[in-house]
């Protein structure tokens, strides 16, 4: 099996360095494009589709605007050839024969929002650069969190098809829209501008973009249409039109003119910083003493509380933060953490909430019980996050399978990678036997049931950029298994509710047989009249009922 | 539960483009540390030395060195409160009350190697860089590929104990030796170099790294304990000394003096290009004519290939590549699809190989059958790969539990997010009941049974940056379960053998039981002599034994 030996090419240092290079940020995307969630052509289509409307989403919540989404996917054809034609014999070829696969699975992705734009100089850095963005140094819940998404899927297109990204966008009615068309510097992660003009758009304000890529259209479990109808049970507030490749539309309006409650920005928690993150800071703040530097940097870091961490730490109140020494910036991590400080602010967060929920179940799941748990707020990494759960169980929902799981992150749906994901990890530990619920050793619950669980945070941490599963981090995990226990023992109560009803009605079918009996033995005891021994029948069942309904 | 709604901070285009910004690479993986394996105190540690493993291993095995590390985990004492002290009242409780913990957690991690060392104009971009390295651009089998490992593990020390990174190489004995005190800058992902002198060191040649950081040392199944037993389980030519946070030196000798088959880089394979990855090519080559381009950039197009691809392609041999137009690139990617091209050389792996495995299986694990299976190489997106399965089964394997899954990548062992790894759902997909082992479903089989898988690829696709899962890819994933068939059919030979051994032993105990009455009844028949009845009983025992083996 082995092959033949070949000669040793020994290397050295020298030789070594020379290989020795830098790589950008887009090549690096390229050829880890799983990453992002370009990994199969079903996945690819999913995935722009899902950056595109988790922006308009974030747009449009930020301007404080009721979104209006349109999700429309059309078949494309390549561009025949154009003017600058080989005049080969061959030619007949081209533009069909071996065409035919590539024609199938060519798709324009088109997303159009009626959010607040997007200003004409931000165009090209947004649709052609990887990581640029507003949301990763903000400390609240958004959709959308680290700025390579929407140009990660622009880059697919181009890789894929060579098409670059279509953008209008208008952000009034007294502005012009403009139409760019821009594709992204494979090796150097800038964009090129191709296009970049006014236009004339119908819509006061807005952004449309159009992706063109090679994917896959499907159905099932990990299609664009289960997408699309987990976030609009999670998303009450938006209406979408969406529009599948064989041009059928479907309408999902809108069950809430409200908004969800505006997620406020915080300032990291001193709980949650490192030395070397700390280190940082003090170089980098405009504060001229220690003093001002808490208090201004960090939430939750009043006078008293400024007080004690530096009287802990052994630092004057006044010095400066640029004159604080490895074992001070030390002495003040240890002094933070012995001091008590009250924890983050949640109004970073924006919960979907327990009835939300229960509704959102309801509307998507047929069963006869549901619950829903939201939890308080809890800090991971200095992070404030809030975990939802909720469960459909019993009804229409087949009793000899895996119970089904159905993710959410800051209200976006998680189709793909459950195994590795924290949510997943937790439905499997929680203890479901203590429930009245069947499951094997390693597997999930088997049962009629939907655990639907929502995490909300300023910083979801992904397992990877595609952001398709939460990380392990404990104490998420623990937050998921309390919400779990809790909707858990709800679910105990109903099961063992029913199985009493259960027992009852059999005891209860057991007496009515021998009611007209007594009534007859009474009547011949007691020599009284038909009538009354139909009312005392009438009154002995009557009773019973009454005792079953206690 | 929901907080009472505040006033809508109602933004507009221009305010929310104030907030749009770059985001530079060692900014976003400080915020996304568990990407690269920094979630939690344990794994830090594990994922730090892994790391310079590695490249350790990697580079010995690219200079033609049998590799001698040392991997010391040294418990570290954060320095002193040094001469700028303040003078507060609480001065006593520095260094020594709350700093507990920190100290508990704080080592310094050391690796040493015998390999070629580094130049000194490389060592600070390599330890002070992410995203620069020399195996990213090179299509053969390494362990390291994204130039990111190593730095990130020294920015993960200077985050958690603002210690730089201290690096001693050298390149020969007539060479000087250098010392490196490195950091990075978070926000430029850029070196800074505090130290970089000559100095006095006695190895000939090699590189010494040592890292600080806050981290937890445990052993079991995710302890550096048991990644440095399988790393030497993949490794038979490395001699490793190990010495624990006790002390405690533990050595792995290598078992062979042979280093593994030297992996050679190839070319790209016309069948894994993509558009816009041909148009790219297309622009960068030095080639002058499009013949020339495919024959110079990709692997197997000889003369003969390169004219049926151009033909289909209707493109003239003497075209210059940045002549072909976006029509011109898709005909030739659709040429390049329905021409038949030898698959990719394969000597750019270097796989275990059977017998390896088989020896590793049975020096780490104790059973009483053992298989094991290379495959030939097959292809995904270009990029050749081989699989190899080992399965260990019965002995003193423990027979209620789920079967443990040993899981390597060019010869790394991966201990983290087995759920979410490629080769995890492919036992998980294998039909275990068909080769006479139990399984639930949706869970790992039960039985005494180990399965080690290894992929060899010159571009192993993961889930991270932490490399710690494979990705679903398809082709993988057939290729692991046509792996996991074929050991499945050994081990169901196995077991059916087992059984019928069973059977007969059975048999056989029932048959002995009568031999020497049907010894007794001869003699009594046929009047034989005492030592003649001996003989028979000794020659029917003996036939039945033999007929038992057979």
């Amino acid at each position: 099996m082995a092959a033949p030996q070949k000669k040793r090419t020994t290397k050295n240092a020298q030789s070594m360095a020379k290989g020795q290079r830098e790589i950008s940020i887009s090549e690096f995307f390229t050829k880890n494009r799983h990453l992002l969630g370009f990994d199969s052509p079903v996945k690819a289509l999913l995935t722009t589709i899902k950056e595109a409307v988790d922006n308009s989403l974030d747009a449009c919540e930020e301007a404080g605007i009721p979104p209006r989404l349109l999700v429309e996917i059309r078949p494309d054809v390549p561009v025949n050839l154009g003017i600058e034609l080989s005049s080969q014999e061959s030619k007949p070829k081209n533009g069909n024969g071996n065409g035919k696969s590539s024609k199938e699975d060519r798709f324009k992705i088109i997303i159009e929002d009626n959010g607040p734009g997007i200003v004409k100089a931000q165009i090209p850095k947004i649709f052609g650069k990887l990581l640029y963005g507003s949301k990763f140094h903000s400390l609240k819940q958004s959709r959308g969190q680290q700025g390579i998404g929407i140009s990660a899927a622009g880059m697919y297109g181009q890789l894929t098809t060579g098409q670059p990204v279509v953008i209008y966008s208008r952000t009034g009615a007294n502005e012009p829209a403009h139409r760019f068309k821009i594709k992204l510097d494979l090796k150097k992660n800038e964009p090129t501008i191709l296009e970049g003009d006014e236009t004339i758009w119908e819509k006061e304000h807005g952004t449309r973009i159009e992706i063109t890529l090679t994917g896959s259209y499907k159905r099932g479990q990990h299609s664009v249409d289960n997408y699309l109808e987990h976030t609009s049970i999670a998303n009450p507030h938006l209406h979408l039109t969406y529009i599948n490749p064989k041009g059928e539309e479907s309408l999902y309006p809108n069950s809430t003119q409200e908004l969800p409650t505006e997620p406020h920005e915080i300032k990291p928690h001193p709980y949650g910083v490192e030395l070397g993150i700390l280190a940082r800071m003090l170089e980098d703040t405009k504060s001229r003493n220690i003093t001002g530097f808490m208090k201004d940097e960090f939430c939750r870091v009043g006078a008293k509380t400024c007080e004690n961490i530096l009287t802990e730490a052994g630092i004057p109140p006044r010095r400066h933060p640029r004159r604080l020494q490895q074992a001070d910036i030390q002495n003040l991590l240890d002094a933070i953490a012995v001091t008590k400080i009250a924890a983050p602010p949640t109004d970073c967060l924006s919960p979907i909430g327990e009835e939300l929920v229960m509704a959102g179940l309801k509307s998507g799941v047929e069963a006869d019980f549901y619950t829903s748990v939201t939890r308080p707020a809890a800090v991971y990494r200095g992070n404030p996050f809030q975990i939802e759960v909720g469960i459909a169980f019993g009804g229409k929902l087949p009793g000899d399978e895996l119970a089904k799981v159905m993710r959410f992150a800051n209200r976006v749906p998680l189709l793909y990678q459950a195994s590795a994901c924290g949510i997943h990890k937790s439905v499997l530990g929680a203890s479901w036997r203590n429930y009245g619920v069947q499951q094997s050793k390693g597997a999930l619950p088997t049962a009629p049931m939907v655990v639907l669980i929502h995490m909300a945070s300023v910083w979801v941490p992904f397992t990877s950029e595609s952001k398709e599963a939460v990380a392990h981090y404990p104490e998420i995990i623990k937050e998921m298994t309390l919400a779990l226990q809790e909707a858990g023992r709800k679910l105990k109560r109903h099961i063992n509710k029913r199985a009493r009803e259960k027992d009852a009605l059999k005891k209860q079918s057991y007496i009515q047989k021998y009611i007209p009996h007594i009534g007859e033995a009474l009547q011949e005891i007691l020599g009284i009249e038909d009538a009354e021994r139909e009312e005392v029948i009438a009154t002995l069942t009557d009773t019973l009922e009454r005792s079953r309904k206690l």
